[in-house]
């Protein structure tokens, strides 16, 4: 379909009028936002030559969207993820700083509050999977080690399921610990499985028309920060995880965040002393943090 | 801010690399839609360095948007509205033809099953306002008239609401007429009144954030069909209201879907020997419908 020139004079000139409409906003700030907004929405429109079914089609799904979000459900930010508009929203504002350790998505399932450990414990807290020592030292991009940082982190059972996806109330898979005076740090976590996003909502059903998995390669979160340094919020992946080849579902994988599992024979001795029946594995994870203001 | 050539890098990838998620869509027009949505969001949130605060705003702000809506409040139709990208779509499908009528917003407050009137009936049933004369002729766009046309009219009464805004379940203000052997139709209605558009959720909030009334410029809604021709749907607006040039909420006139509703003074004899207390008023409004597949 060709577009012209007086169609295409029409389209403009709307556009025009509806940014000048935003010329009474005090706000520079939201000024600027609104216009870009405004100018990609109608681009987008224009691009595809949206029909108005069309456009009734996405007004209808962006009202289920609306419907089934509620305190334990956000079907917006699982659309924002699964665009990669999250990724994206990440990427701006975490501009790769030399060796500093790269973020990725925050994900909806951190709490505040979880329970604090020791270097050397445990943050399963019952949780079933395969025990995983994960250790490191935390740095500035000088080198120098950050002792007492804090570190948030929190991760899926064997089931692919958080803690709070369980209705019981439970509290598992999830703790906090500071490096010591050296900058190390070390815990007892699980080796992280791949899991689904919730697939049951309209965002299921779009990434099941484009025929897309909803699984996420597998991972385990860590938010970490301390003082004048820039909080990071990331992942660490499994080497080897198959899912990280077919695509991680919401585009938060990186080269850098993935590592090795190595894992240990039944019987193998711990770094600490715990005895464990099965197969346990091991992980090395450095963590540098950017300056605050990079 | 400068972004540097690696950012740059990182950010473009991290869009490919979404884009290629969509590679296995079977349906070719789905796959278009989501390619160009998704770049689009993209090149929104690069180009004004959304925060990871500003990004949660605007999560918080869909689902106050989605909480609203019901089936009597839609306000994800009003956000469109508001941001021109209604207009944007009916611009887009109903491209300019020679000289047919132009399409504007249909707004939402259309009613299925609108009471059927007779040519000069009235399809106020009862609503306020000043009594307007409204007569006309569809021809096809070779000037030939159209008999049988469909003819949906319907509008606010003086008061700025329609019927499905009360809660008495009134229906008034509405109808469907057909034209006659000739093409030509008339009716009672009523000289439109400007109205705001329903501004006590977070649409209102917007507008109020960026200076902007929710205020619609006067307008009677029109919907006409007659079988191989393409579907108007639009407004005539009333010339000299000053809503014009402050800005409709909607960005739905057209300088030529403004028309005069000539005043009559009390007691000026009316075209069907209808009785009237006060003033009424008289627009022409002849309708060019495009051929089908224009
Ligand atoms: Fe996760
Ligand atoms: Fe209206």
């Amino acid at each position: 379909m060709t577009t012209s020139d007086t169609q295409r004079q029409v389209e403009e000139t709307l556009t025009d009028e509806v940014l000048a409409s935003f010329d009474g906003t005090e706000n520079p700030r939201l000024k600027e936002i609104m216009r870009s907004l405004t100018t990609h929405l109608h681009e987008f429109v224009r691009e595809v030559r949206l029909t108005e079914e069309e456009w009734s089609y996405g007004i209808d799904f962006l009202t289920k969207v609306g419907h089934i979000t509620d305190e334990n459900r956000q079907e917006f930010v699982l659309l924002s993820d699964t665009l990669g508009v999250s990724m994206q929203t990440i990427a701006v504002n975490n501009e790769a700083y030399e060796d500093a350790t790269e973020a990725t998505v925050f994900g909806p399932f951190f709490v505040e509050d979880a329970p604090k450990i020791e270097n050397g414990g445990d943050m399963a807290f019952g949780a079933k999977g395969q025990p995983a020592w994960i250790e490191g030292t935390v740095t500035d991009a000088e080198g120098n080690p950050v002792p007492n940082a804090r570190i948030e982190v929190w991760e899926c059972d064997e089931d692919g399921l958080y803690d709070v996806q369980y209705d019981d109330g439970r509290r598992a898979s999830r703790a906090h610990l500071f490096s010591d005076g050296n900058g190390n740090y070390s815990f007892w976590g699980l080796t992280p499985v791949p899991y689904p996003i919730p697939d049951d909502g309209p965002v299921g059903q779009m990434l099941n028309a484009v025929g897309r998995s909803p699984l996420r390669a597998a991972h385990l979160h860590f938010m970490v920060s301390a003082e004048n340094l820039r909080t990071l919020v990331t992942h660490i992946f499994v080497q080897g995880d198959p899912q990280i080849e077919k695509g991680d579902s919401v585009f938060g994988v990186k080269e850098s965040l993935i590592k090795e599992f190595e894992q240990q024979a039944p019987g193998t001795p711990t770094p600490n002393g715990r005895e464990i029946d099965g197969s346990w594995a091991k992980c090395r994870f450095d963590i540098v943090l950017a300056p605050e203001t990079a």
